[in-house]
């Protein structure tokens, strides 16, 4: 059971200086900004600067406060913002055909570190995929720590939440896009034909991609490991993926 | 001034199950392994038996001593080992020749997040490179968590640490090496020669390459972005680079 179950959080504490200035950029709704006491310099100015035309209101508090609220990176700036809302399956669907675009999903198969989902969804949206999905259970979830690793993309990034990511491979196929696994011991990235509807299922640090997620996938793709440590950081496996699927979009192969 | 100037550390703590695998397998110089009481559960059961094969001291000690030993994600077990020593650049040379390899190495221009600089080690390590060079100040040093980010990879990568990256990087051009940053606005990363002897410079997260570095490159590599997010994560984006070079010494062009 979730620890949490009954307690619906409605805020979300962003921190540091590049999150802050997403969520400012991007029109979030944004209930007011903590600034550290005596930090007003450099960029936290500008960010200052920027919310006091939005007419959100700044609160100067004890650098103390800031740790509680936000822990330790927060870079002497947070923003308290209303808590990004998921997206479904068909909003990421009616994104890609109001660009015009073949659905480009990525899929994380129980991805526990903030870190990586946050560098996961940023690099998705920097290469252009239509949505990121996460299981409800065993991922980290949008975080203050994913949306700051994620430098503010998750504003950007459609992200689902489901129930069952296998159930959900099954979904993606009956409407057409392509599953591809990131795992061992699959075909090379380089030559597998990523064209068209496309989704990419990254797993997680320790285990990989569940086994019957990989199970449904349509096809395993791995990437060369010359040396002698056998694998790749979770979320530089799937950027390297996610960019070779960019590439064959940008030079139409 | 260096904090701890004067003070030569001479042994490092490597904590988690997988920095203490790769330490077991590497042969690295480990004076004793410390496991947490309770703890001799999956793998740690397999990592102490491998110990004992090594003559290598196992001793059970109390969480909270890992804890305050190792920090808080020591994941049960933590290896006291001999300080990882750096190489030289005649080293990497060295390395490349023996394995009729053109020179590939990576710079990294002070990246100070040890989990980046962990994650470029291991994917350099896992795309064939040679090397990579770290600057001595405004750098993460080679420390528990480098380690720990890099899966051991920093047992196998040679590291070179220089005074001046800027100079280093001029070094590398009169050996014949063709040094590229990965910055904004530069030529695309697909339209661009990476074959031959190559060094890769990836910048720090917050201000990317520094000016004169930039200027001394042979040439600047930008990836696409497509989205509204304008960066990618240092080791992302360095990643993307590496197994693009990769790539093309695996397929010859």
């Amino acid at each position: 059971m979730p620890e949490k179950m009954g307690q619906k959080p409605e805020t979300d504490v962003l921190s540091g200086r590049n999150a802050v200035s997403e969520a400012l950029k991007s029109g979030r709704v944004i209930d007011h900004i903590e600034v550290a006491r005596g930090e007003r310099t450099g960029s936290i100015v500008a960010l200052v600067a920027k919310a006091k035309e939005r007419g959100i209101p700044v609160k100067e508090v004890d650098s103390r406060k800031l740790d509680f609220l936000a822990g330790k990176n927060h870079q002497g700036i947070a923003a308290v913002a209303a808590c990004k809302a998921f997206s479904s399956l068909a909003d990421v669907f009616a994104l890609a055909a109001e660009r015009g675009e073949p659905p480009f999903l990525v899929v994380c198969d129980e991805l526990e570190d903030p870190h990586n989902l946050g560098a996961v969804i940023r690099t998705a949206e920097c290469a252009g995929a239509h949505g990121v999905i996460i299981p409800k259970r065993h991922s980290a979830g949008l975080t203050s720590a994913v949306y700051k690793a994620s430098a503010g993309a998750v504003e950007y990034m459609p992200v689902v939440r489901v129930t069952n990511i296998a159930d959900t491979v099954n979904e993606l196929k009956e409407k057409n896009v392509w599953v591809f696994g990131l795992d061992m011991d699959g075909q090379s990235w380089d030559k597998t034909d990523l064209s068209g509807a496309v989704a990419l299922v990254i797993g997680s640090e320790g285990h990989g991609i569940s086994r019957l997620v990989r199970e449904r996938c349509d096809g395993i793709v791995s990437l060369p490991m010359v040396g002698h440590v056998n694998s790749l950081n979770a979320s530089v496996a799937g950027g390297i993926l996610m960019y070779e699927v960019l590439r064959r979009r940008q030079n139409g192969t």
